[in-house]
């Protein structure tokens, strides 16, 4: 994509009533833009990033059986009523809306009545199962404050997956599964490293559910972390109980600050058996159906991977989520060196590289500050100095320095 | 994908209560689910057949300058208030619900406001023009009647561009070329030969708008068509002075039902007036930008392509929007045939085809009957009776006649 052509412009300042780090920063890099507080607008930039992180996570939840499916926003109250989720005194974050006909309907918070309910069509007897599906759909959550920018947003995109079991064992195997799947997910996401299994609360269902949390200043959770297992509980529910349990020693936790990106429940029969979800046994029997749901919020975690790489400069994108894999900058706009840059920026393509040219034709310290802001992996910049030089001067987002390349070195080692 | 791991069934009748032929007949394939009149889910196969249909149109987006972003639903009232659209009397399909805080806000039927609103921090300079965003976004329509399946939703996808020019010479200019767009698209997804570009009410702003008419029976609209010059006219401007205006002689035209699967409008400056987009000219003026808005719903036109090319059947779906390329039936499940078909199977996959494959051991009545219901375009059987006659016998959906083929010789025509 030639930078000329891109429709948004980058911003020296955040507008001054946004108070979160990542919403700054994507604002000034047009990669988002504010309908109001709790809802943006992905821009071409941020759109490609929360693309490359929903085809991520796609591709594992493809990996361990997953089925892609699209539930409905709109809701019909019957569902809801069936497992007591109806009223605005249960689930506080509701939006609600009327049909013409006047009748009363609700926007999709979350999918376990719709899909529990749709699946009665599907599921009879013990061969059906287990089934897993999941989609990536846009949720909506009528939030008293929204603050966080797009880690908490009233309506925001959810991979939600459910999974429907023949019983506990069957359940357990899978709840192992989509674990290590989760946990190769933020891998790949490029925050592995900061992001811990932890132990919560399991509701009325189970002794615990499990949250993947990210440290992070900006999170809303504090979590016990043992970095040596690499596990954490969460405040909510560390009492010495629970550490006997868990066979944690205290001494070795370390208090954090964590935002929660991801998070894996078991729902044991609550809704299965609420909404009449049951299967025919090898037996012969009827059972109702052994429930989880796993949710991942791709926006969401795109503003923590935000808040937790960005620097001074500007926004820092990991490889593979990146929105170009490059940011190609040219100096100067005389004939000969417009031919050697457009060369090169077809060259790249011809590479399978996803590059920005930036062809504007700025001052030169104005597109080194964009490529800074925008976050871009590798920046690469072509000029009659880097030329005379040998090359092209080269600098990853995250290292200091840059090296002056020849093309041709440059263009083998892709 | 394997049928025994697919979770959908395929059911012999269509619900009761629904009407539309493209709803029964998806619902029976099991491609969709109802939520409630106007609000369908997509099961697998269904979201795979909206995905194909939804790349066909970005493709073609993209290639005529398109940069795809993703609005919200969410809706603050002041831009629509700026354009007078905020009023129920004004605009008769609003969800209005309302934040925590008590305020009310809406959901979008459409995206103008918003956009133009958005584009302000964007578009200073005639240099910034033009631009083309798009997006695929859910959008909400409190619909009275909602019969027509997945023809007419309350909810539904929408791909819609809006362009924003400097003025109506360059305006024009998009509006050429996004018409063969369109008609590109139509053709790429298999009713071309049906579909006509059709002149109606321009509103306010333009003489005419611009529809893309399929002939369909299920259509809400009436054309009057002259298929030499693959033109018509919507019976809403179906006058002398409109006939004359097009050149078009009365005694050609044929009277047709058909349904809008694509819209294309100008809006003039309306909407940038009315929200304050402006640009610095050439010559260092003001000027509201000059906008259109163009229209494609993938639903709807999953369900136009549904009621125009299924049979008595099932479905039918051209080649490239199909949810697979193949449907393989194993016939038997002796060791042998279960090794040679799960053969056949990867072998396929390895060419880069996709199939799904009847693994299920039902009677073959049953594996030939969900193969029609389900329309994918080609049907491989194998069983010891195809064996023994040569190979495998090999349909098309939309011949009456199969044929028997070697095995070397299908794969070696891939």
């Amino acid at each position: 994509m030639r930078r000329s052509q891109l429709f948004t412009k980058t911003q020296k300042q955040a507008p001054a009533d946004e108070v979160s780090k990542n919403a700054q920063l994507l604002l000034r890099a047009g990669y988002i833009s504010k309908q109001m507080a709790g809802a943006y607008e992905f821009m071409p930039l941020g759109l490609r990033v929360l693309n490359n992180i929903i085809e991520i996570i796609r591709q594992e939840m493809n990996a361990i059986g997953g089925q892609e499916i699209l539930m409905t926003g709109l809701q019909k109250p019957d569902n809801w009523q069936a497992s007591g989720r109806w009223s605005d005194e249960v689930v506080d974050v509701w939006f609600k809306t009327k049909l013409a006909s006047g009748a009363e309907i609700g926007l999709a918070n979350t999918h376990e009545e719709a899909l529990t309910s749709t699946l009665r069509q599907f599921i009879n007897s013990y061969k059906d199962l287990p089934v897993y599906p999941y989609q990536f759909q846009t949720k909506f959550r009528n939030e008293l404050r929204a603050k966080s920018g797009i880690m908490r947003g009233r309506e925001f995109i959810m991979k939600d997956l459910y999974s429907f079991s023949i019983d506990k064992d069957q359940h357990n195997e899978f709840y192992e599964l989509i674990t290590q799947s989760y946990l190769n997910i933020f891998e790949r996401l490029g925050i592995g490293e900061s992001t811990f299994l932890t132990f919560a609360s399991g509701g009325s269902f189970a002794k615990y559910s499990h949250e993947f949390q990210t440290i992070c200043d900006a999170g809303e959770d504090e979590i016990y972390l043992d970095r040596s297992r690499k596990l954490a509980v969460n405040k909510e529910v560390y009492n010495d109980e629970v550490l006997t349990d868990l066979k944690l020693d205290k001494t070795k936790l370390e208090k954090v600050k964590a935002a929660e990106v991801g998070n894996i429940f078991t729902l044991d029969t609550k809704f299965s058996k609420d909404l009449g979800l049951n299967f025919t046994t090898k037996q012969g029997g009827q059972q109702p159906v052994f429930m989880g749901s796993y949710g991942i919020g791709p926006g969401r975690t795109m503003g923590v991977i935000t808040e937790l790489l960005a620097d001074e400069k500007g926004l820092v994108w990991p490889e593979g989520i990146a929105p170009y894999d490059m940011y190609l900058i040219r100096v100067g706009d005389d004939h000969d060196m417009v031919r050697q840059a457009d060369k090169l920026y077809d060259d790249l393509i011809k590479l399978g590289k996803a590059v920005l040219y930036d062809d504007r034709n700025e001052g030169v310290g104005k597109m080194l500050a964009d490529a800074e802001l925008m976050g871009i992996p590798t920046r690469v910049l072509i000029s009659e100095k880097s030329l005379g030089a040998g090359g092209l001067e080269v600098r990853q987002r995250t290292e200091a320095d840059s090296k002056v390349i020849g093309i041709d070195e440059f263009l083998n080692k892709l």
